[in-house]
């Protein structure tokens, strides 16, 4: 196994994890009727919504490992952050279950939002000092705008979740599908032509 | 790592995640005699149930992966949306545990069953484009009977779910035993076959 | 990633999160006292002894896939037949974690650990199927006195669980006791020569 | 997968569901005031050390086996041996967390770190005795200060835990940032040196 490997492997993992767990704390409803399943949706649906932002996330790392040669201390101290951000995504998806539409829970799923997307800057940063700016990983890296606009997108979510809780969600959703559209940079085709590169 | 070595490696995780979390939910009898241990039967009835699912798209999961030569964008999302369906079924498993022989649970369940059968459905489409119609991949898949059929008879176990919930479990249960006869399509042996064929 | 690769990483999987379930279910005291602490203790031993077993399997199970070459249908229906067992350790754990000394849970706790005895036997059985009378990890298995004791000493545990339960738990950890002693019939360095002769 | 990759690959997912579980146990505020928030403050921190500590392990486990060339029995048992005391780590951080300022837990927790620490040590000379007092790995560890010193203080928070809990709360989290600053004597860049010597 090597150095990028076993990286990839811990953050697979962790991710994994974190998925079932809040998969876990889907609660099954408390009741057998039509209107007992209607009172678990909003659970459901925060719960579709962190799906597919670690989904992301593993898809974006996988991409980003793949283009790294050479990792660091910094770049596997700068991958523990990301995943401590991500790890307090459950707490945050269950906080939203059991009051949803409140300001607190929603500014909080924000501010994990953000802390994670910071903790993806971090990283990518590491990898690019750890690699040279002339590595193929910085090349393919270029100008990162959705990288760029996440943070912008989760802060301004943190502040609506103030003025008008539902609204949060709404711009959360919004930087999730931005992110489902698939990412050109660092796209397998391209992992797979940086392999042939190198050999 | 290859491509597809990660894609496995992590639904690997997620599958074993969903395992355990399912053994997890099956919690001690509430006391020490005969009659709490025959209370708990049911659940531990759905639970065996469940393992065997999931089992069984672990072992078609992983012949699948392992003739597959390239993967894509559209690969990797369906994988999740798969692994997103098959995570719904701790919580489908632990709803029948709560109320046996109640419609909505065993609708529910069913429906698990017959989007995770669509899932992994739309995953084999996603690997056949990555890898063309004329891919041993595609060559392999072949007629699919099974593949077909899941999905029917989850369907049929849905709608069997509001009329006499037990007798879903006993179609639920018959897919599983359908699943269980070993599918030759991609066993292993063929699937060393494979590699030879490419080295 | 080879045949027995997937299903090593797999296994490892199931049994990391067995284990730390296990360790999730040892609940911190209900109190911050000496008294409380002392009320943890049984609960504690007996995830010493469930931690120990699942080190075991992990142990000769990582051995026994290391001296394979050949997989099958079968082989892999019987691992996971003995993940399945193996998975329902945590709730035996803690049913006896729950009603220390009673007679039920004790022979429950058997009963898996019996089951799990036989499942790794047909593992081991179905391996050789796989590998011919004459392969390696054939002969190496040899007489197998741990693997043929084990089964009968549980259910051994079962039997005295019903006249004195904590007679069974000296029966466990007598098992788990014989276990730690190394194995040397496929210990690593057995193994290591194992690689040299094929290559 | 060699010896040290199967090592590595189960102490990682033990690892990474540590984490994990962990984070399952920071439960969601019970309100959705600031004060609520407040009042979840301390089992934040808690978890923010545990996390800490778990990553160290990690990141300094990984570099160990990454300069270890031959594995063991007693390199095995040993590694279960950590792994099990780092397992108690989640139930130490929860009983903190129920009870912040109190002695036994902040004891406890400071014996499950001195263990850990203990058992660390235990595993390199393990790991020393298989490849041999010349070996690279053997050079490398050197004199390691600081794995002579956290097994002393984290005795001396243990100590002070009956006299000012919270001042073992210092202690621990002193061990913690030690350990933060990278520890050379096994850095990634030595590895890759090691891999180029072994070619």
């Amino acid at each position: 196994m090597n150095e990028t490997d076993r990286l990839e492997a811990f953050s697979d993992a962790v991710m994994a994890v974190i998925i079932t767990i809040m998969a876990f704390n889907v609660k099954p409803p408390t009741g057998a009727s039509i209107s007992a399943v209607r009172a678990s949706l909003p659970e459901l649906l925060v719960y579709v919504l962190s799906f597919a932002i670690i989904g992301t996330y593993w898809n974006n790392h996988h991409h980003l490992l793949r283009a790294t040669h050479r990792t660091s201390g910094g770049v596997m101290w700068s991958n523990l952050h990301l995943l401590f951000w991500l790890s307090l995504l459950p707490v945050a998806t269950g906080w939203i279950g059991l009051f949803p539409g409140e300001s607190m829970p929603s500014a909080f799923y924000g501010v994990v939002g953000l802390a994670s997307a910071l903790a993806y800057w971090i990283l990518v940063q590491a990898i690019i000092r750890a690699n040279g700016a002339d590595s193929r990983v910085a090349r393919r890296i270029g100008s990162d705008l959705k990288g760029k606009l996440s943070p912008v997108l989760y802060a301004a979510g943190v502040g609506l979740a103030f003025v008008i809780p539902v609204g949060s969600y709404v711009v959360y959703a919004a930087v999730a599908v931005m992110w489902l559209v698939p990412d050109r940079r660092l796209a397998p085709q391209t992992a797979r032509a940086d392999i042939r590169e190198t050999l």
